[in-house]
């Protein structure tokens, strides 16, 4: 059901009558493809061409203002200096037109006297409720409708080209870069996928990439979603959309730019947005299913993968190939990528070798040599393949570049391919024909022809398979006593402060010792038992190692006492302004993994939890996962299984398994903590934390938790 | 020069008459399309078709055997049944032909009666002096000569179809598939490249891939050279053919196949090889320059950059675009892939700015906008940065989609690039026209389209351009005690006697002691100063914690004594049969970053050394480097600049650098002793080596030495 929202984007896309303001007889000129490109392409409703300087443009009458029209207009795209735009649009909003494209260069992406332009330009739309897309867009392409309003070359129409149409199940593309957007579709079409939209959303002055993934989530004609974004405006409206697409099934790429500083400063300026934090987008992409492309054909290869196959069940495929050495290449990247190609069975094997000539191998790599692509006996392995339970997927691999013959029965590959719910991909290692590429599209297949971005569509088929939405982890009762001791707080905590804070709200901190004076040490130390740890506390001092406020492995009372009178006579000596709250003892912590676990706020997103290797791994090796939090047990622990220590946690080496059971509960008791008071706490941080073997718990050895700035910044 | 072997293949890849052995006028087969392809291609030469069937084949003569051509024949093409082609190169040895390509398959990569049947084949070679290529093979293209001896579709002419030629510079394929070495053949043409031969291999009963490596790399006709590896059978030809290649500054571009299991199941069962351990190779590559390709476009892309651009001085690349959206993707996956978008200083900018509208960006990514292609300013921009010394490489970011206009002047565009020594690449977002290909090659350039496969190929002009061909190091001299240690410990040697010949050797091992008599504890403590470590000494026990044979962190002379007597207690209950050489004692390392050294022999390429991350990271993280022993100080200090560990050696977190050249030092120690005594050291292993602060060196706390089998098996 579509609401209001989406609703009105219904005549965004499907406009009955457009308006060209700035529209040109040249159509080199981009005001002038915009009337040129809507008619090539059979836009069927009203045309409305406004200049001033024109009677009539292409044997359509020409209006001197949108005013002037005197007929109804969904749809004005608006093409003309960006300093008669502002004007335009009122006019625009005064004839009652719904919907604006500015197509117009030169506002926030230019400079900040430009930037308050695009925001009168927000303002108008929010006082008129004329909706505006851009200013700086690309337009859109409505392939469904037949509605070309870009002046993008991806929409010319050349003669003669029959459109490959692989698939009826749609693409819709949103982009913030009309540039890339509109590459991907050129791309795509390429390769035989069918579209229903292509947007491009610019500076997005009024309606974001959010609002048309939301429309995208909830429109029948889209099946796939592909995003291309550098920033998210609009984070809530942003997570409601994904929401609505996970709920619906629907599977979403994304692409995200502004990975590394150079393309975050690209991306910064030429929209004019601020790059979003990475990390959070991973931990928004995950909690969602939206499958993550690196590369443009990555991007395209796992589109067409969800327009064209099923979800896979698990990850073992079988290669099926015409060429020894292709096939191992191919096994070679799919291994690489994640998947598992499982030796196959005798029995299966046996069966296979009697359709191959007895110097091929239906091991898997499964050879059945170029002879065999001849005399059906591809067919007949892909057959046995797709009905048998020892693999999840089938990949062919095999030369499609004949122009003259095409070796495969492509009929009787299509009912193959119908008859069971097995993702079944074609990769040409040579480039295809277009003879190739019309036989399979009309089996319903499109031809990989680049094995990096085909080993990344058959993971995200899997990845995608194997998605469960989080389940709503019950949050924590927002206890009075925690909330009044953050906002107590916002001076600084320390250690022992962040420690008692977190045994509050009922995560297991291990045992410990505030001693404010020396004549409590004795009996600290009985009760905590040797070999202890000493740290100084303090709300001044975040580091205490730099004031020489840590001393570790303390075994008998006397050199107790001699580390902590060292210890304050340093702290004294070294920061004398430093307010001192006390010493910590805690027991040395017994071996274990050492892993790092925290929460951290992002300005749009909200609180994410994060689980990563520890000490020097964290950062030499990033290998460290984010969620969205809160995440229950269940999602933490696929976290943990996302990670590179995995296997060190798993029991490494004849190593004890360690206990997963009780590092999943505290990310999860962490999380619902950071999403419980997502106002007042900024970030946690608990490193190290030393996870014991099975059944002996973890250890949060240190802790640091920052309360949020006093003026909360939520999504 | 060319020396006899490789002067030989003149005759093989430019013969002057060709017999077909199994020829037929049925084109759709595998031995009728020989004849077929080689006329088709334009041979020039004699043409013999020889099958007792035939008085007359497409108007050619047919002969009913080799013998009765009765003129001298360079080439035979063998296509006949198995069971046939020893008889048939039987006869061609005795008619005088030169070389063989036996294009039949079933013989080593069928089974084990087959194989003998190729071992056969070996022999006649070798008897007879004939040359023989495959079997298993699907010949050679020479494209210089017009020579397609091969039945692969790659070859097929096209009516009306120009080939693209962007540049001069002749690529060699040699590739051990066929179907892999065409394919990279026909992605290649496809973009502009071109090629001077492809060869492929087959089952390699005589003429092997290196042969024709080679040969290429001695050849005025290849510039480039492309190769597609499952195992190298001849490891030493191998070595001084990626040696050859290298001294003539020729660029060598590799696939090696077979890093999965079951990539290497295929790789294996396919042509019948042992797929080669993969370390080796890589420590073969990164000794001679050799550029390793991931997948098919990647080995494409990078060949074209070695074919059309030169080397580049460093990592600096700048990238100019007509789309931020693409800029910004393009930035991301150089920075992916490590090469580095500086910011360009303000003066550059000014002076790009002039050319590009307000709106767009000249920081770098270069936002020259869509509007600036039409007006000149992408040649403008590309011209001020050739000339600039900011940056080591330009990266054209367009879409060249349109079949209609060119936008670019690519008669200006080939003299900016022939007037500067720097790579000039483009990239296309859309996919690029045949107008476009044609422009660019025009102007000497090929037009890329992936955008991972480009930022390899960029990264590889750039470590190309950074190759150093490593020094010889100087071998320690074969000390007679040395290896006359190293004979008699065949057996086993314990962590003593492993340490005591490495210090023979002249590497710094730290100070150790060896007890055999609890009196001598006390002197040995004092000489060696507590905390010290204690650990059992057996050639039979090379896993000492599993029989609780390390005691750490001995404080003094009581605990050192209880601790040895517990020690040879548990000794005594746990493995009453081993032989027991005494207790080792050593003072407990220093703290510093632990990393893994150790050499290893492989059975085709000989010793390698390695480092890498210590504990767990070696293997969770394969954060490993492999070189060819033995490599000097720089080649150590190139090795530990590859690990993702350097940051830590180099003082990481504000923790103070270690000593790296110590660390240096003691790898290219090690690697010589390794090469000294390839014959006698299988093994070395030493972990952990602790790396401390520089300028206080390494400590070397465990030390494995394995000797050589008795049999030696060098290369």
């Amino acid at each position: 059901m579509l609401d209001g929202a989406s609703a009105s984007l219904d005549r965004f896309l499907a406009p009955a009558a457009i308006a060209i303001i700035g529209a040109s007889p040249d159509i080199t000129k981009i005001r002038g493809r915009l009337l040129h490109l809507l008619r090539e392409n059979g836009y069927t409703g009203h045309l409305y061409p406004v200049n001033p300087n024109y009677q009539e443009i292409d044997g359509l009458t020409c209006f001197p203002s949108v005013g002037a029209i005197g007929a109804p207009v969904d749809l004005a795209l608006v093409a003309i200096p960006a300093e008669s735009v502002l004007p335009a649009l009122e006019e625009c909003a005064a004839a009652g037109v719904g919907h604006a494209v500015v197509i117009s260069s030169g506002f926030a992406e230019q400079g900040s006297e430009e930037a308050r332009l695009q925001e009168e330009i927000a303002a108008l739309a929010r006082r008129t409720g004329l909706r505006v897309s851009g200013p700086n867009a690309e337009g859109f392409h409505n392939d469904v409708a037949h509605v070309a309003a870009t002046f993008s070359p991806a929409v010319e129409v050349k003669p003669g080209e029959e459109p490959l149409r692989a698939t009826e199940r749609r693409v819709g593309i949103v982009a913030q870069s009309g540039g890339m957007g509109f590459a991907l579709y050129n791309r795509g079409r390429a390769q035989g996928l069918t579209f229903s939209y292509v947007v491009s959303t610019g500076n997005e002055s009024d309606l974001t990439a959010s609002d048309f993934f939301a429309y995208m989530a909830q429109d029948p004609a889209t099946s796939v979603i592909l995003l291309f974004l550098e920033s998210v405006r609009d984070p809530a409206s942003f997570l409601a959309a994904a929401a609505e697409a996970a709920e619906r099934g629907k599977p979403v790429v994304a692409v995200k730019i502004g990975r590394s500083a150079a393309g975050e400063r690209a991306a910064r300026s030429h929209t004019a947005s601020m790059a979003g934090w990475n990390v959070a987008y991973d931990a928004v992409f995950a909690a969602h299913g939206i499958i993550r492309a690196d590369d443009p054909d990555e991007a395209v290869a796992i589109a067409a993968a969800f327009a064209t196959a099923p979800l896979a069940q698990g990850p073992r495929v079988a290669v099926v190939t015409a060429s020894g050495g292709a096939g191992a290449w191919a096994a070679d990247m799919l291994a690489g990528a994640g998947l598992s190609l499982p030796e196959l069975s005798p029995a299966l094997q046996q069966a296979i070798g009697a359709f191959i000539p007895a110097y091929g191998s239906a091991r898997n790599p499964v050879d059945i040599t170029a002879q065999a692509v001849l005399t059906g006996g591809l067919l007949r392995a892909t057959e046995l393949l797709c009905g048998s339970a020892e693999v999840d997927a089938v990949l062919a691999v095999v030369s499609l570049a004949s122009e003259k013959r095409m070796a495969i029965d492509t009929a009787a590959l299509k009912a193959i391919v119908a008859r069971q719910a097995k993702p079944v991909l074609f990769y040409s290692y040579t480039l295809p024909s277009s003879l190739a590429r019309k036989a399979l599209a009309a089996a319903g297949l499109t031809i990989h022809t680049d094995l990096g971005a085909l080993a990344a569509a058959l993971g995200a088929l899997v990845r995608r398979g194997a998605y469960a939405p989080p389940r709503a982890a019950a949050l924590p009762r927002s206890a009075a006593p925690i909330r009044a001791a953050l906002e107590r707080s916002r001076g600084g905590l320390s250690e022992y402060d962040a420690k008692e804070l977190l045994a509050r709200a009922g995560i297991a901190v291990s045992p410990h010792r505030l001693v404010t004076d020396p004549a409590e040490l004795d009996a600290a130390a009985a009760t905590l038992g040797f070999p202890l740890a000493l740290k100084i506390q303090s709300p001044d001092i975040p580091h205490k190692t730099e004031v020489g406020g840590v001393r570790l492995g303390i075994n008998d009372a006397p050199s107790l006492r001699r580390s902590y009178d060292a210890m304050l006579a340093e702290l004294g000596r070294r920061r004398p302004d430093a307010r001192l709250q006390g010493v910590l003892l805690q027991p040395m912590a017994r071996p274990g993994v050492e892993v790092i676990l925290g929460t951290i706020r992002d300005r749009g997103f909200g609180p994410l939890v994060m689980i990563g290797a520890g000490g020097v791994m964290t950062e030499l090796f990033k290998d460290v996962a984010y969620r969205l939090a809160p995440v229950d047990a269940d999602g933490a622990r696929r976290m943990l299984g996302e990670l590179r220590i995995a296997r060190l946690l798993d029991g490494f080496r004849g190593a004890p398994a360690a206990d997963v059971d009780a590092l999943a509960a505290l990310v999860a008791q962490l999380s619902g903590f950071a999403a419980a008071h997502r106002e007042l706490v900024q970030e946690v941080e608990l490193n190290p934390v030393i996870v014991h073997r099975a059944g002996e718990g973890c250890t949060i050895v240190d802790a640091l938790l920052t309360a949020a700035p006093a003026e909360p910044s939520g999504p």
